[in-house]
């Protein structure tokens, strides 16, 4: 998979070489490649931005140095994400669907955001990160990045799964426990120590399902739930069973 | 405002460096500081991981080093927050209840995740930054410190406003346009250019009513609209006017 990011901020991507992301890149099943845009500008001052037509506060990104960095791409089937609070949501669908392209593009901005022509004839994919504002898509780019190259064959290797991951079976994950079974007076639940298996897996779901009843029911709505699973929610929440 | 950072991967955190955080940093209205739990191990090869009780793939944070890191921060009214997929989810009311604080705590959880004692007896706030899995919880707080950073008096300056958000009415953002008003045959719409402030005004805001009606129908729910505002909603939807 190649990943170009169009950036005013390139330095921040060093951020990635701590992450899965370098290792990626380092086995070759990734090319990640930050282009600053501002080297696009035909401005003799490198001026990337300009006031909004019609009144208000901020500066907007102008349409040429991006048009041009984008035409600077060698052509090729491909998805040109923008950074923007206003986009589509992203969750772990979309890094699914992200980690199956050859190639992605995000637009990061900066300011109040970018002139609209950028979006309305570059633009494929307009992506939210979430209902927040921050001050430039890097950090957003970033995490989309992280998120969706762990998803790529072989990345994540042995030490880890994502199969299990909160969100994969639609469930908030379960309660983890590691060494020392006793910490400082803290314990363990005893389940977890007792070797019978059927019983952890029980009480995993269960888990599963409390906490995602608790702190996120939305998600129920999407799960296929069992007829034991029905029964569980019945009894930790007084619904009707039907 | 104080902020704290546990992490393996401080390294990862000069991203900001490049960003409103740095600006924050130098005019003294934060103060940022990166902790490397690895440090309080008490392991003597500074392992910080380890297997989970009732089995299943990766590896945990075992208890010991965060608590004797968090142990090891002056005693200060603060919020501890762990960044984990099954928290609350971050958004732009969260940004501005932090912005209000004195002292952060982040916790940046890996492999895994944390062992449930750690939530427990530490956090104070389980959060999340979406519906989506990160190898890692860095990029997550960098987003949230930038998301709260921006909101604190002064940080922003006069070259932007967060009074206009996407968020902040509770609508999303209308589009932007900047200079030239023809840009290679795409044109910035009449009304922005005809000097009318009223019709302005309008122009956006029907702009906003419309792209949140098409992409984000469930924030109208939140917003107190006006007749007129119902009036145009009515017209592009069909919906009744009651």
């Amino acid at each position: 998979m190649k990943i170009t990011v169009l950036t005013l901020f390139p330095e921040m991507f060093t951020a990635l070489n701590h992450s899965i992301v370098a290792r990626a890149q380092a086995e070759k099943q990734i090319e990640l490649e930050t282009i600053n845009f501002r080297d696009f500008s035909a401005n003799r001052h490198g001026r990337v931005d300009d006031a909004p037509y019609g009144g208000g506060a901020g500066m907007l990104l102008t349409p040429q140095p991006i048009f041009d960095a984008v035409a600077s791409l060698p052509e090729a089937k491909r998805r040109i994400i923008a950074l923007t609070p206003t986009g589509r949501r992203f969750d772990q669908r979309l890094a699914e669907e992200w980690s199956e392209e050859t190639e992605l593009v995000f637009l990061c901005g900066h300011y109040e955001g970018f002139d609209q022509r950028i979006h309305d004839e570059l633009v494929t994919d307009e992506v939210s990160l979430g209902d927040f504002v921050l001050t430039g898509g890097e950090l957003a780019a970033m995490t989309m990045i992280d998120a969706t190259v762990r998803l790529l064959p072989d990345v994540l290797g042995k030490s880890a799964s994502h199969e299990e991951d909160s969100f994969s079976t639609g469930l908030l994950e379960y309660p983890h426990y590691t060494r020392p079974a006793n910490f400082r007076g803290l314990m363990v639940p005893d389940v977890l120590l007792s070797g019978n298996h059927a019983r952890i897996e029980t009480w995993r779901r269960q888990q599963s399902l409390k906490r995602t009843f608790e702190r996120r029911p939305d998600l129920l709505e999407h799960v296929v739930l069992s007829a034991s699973d029905r029964q569980y929610l019945q009894s930790i929440s007084g619904l009707s069973n039907d």
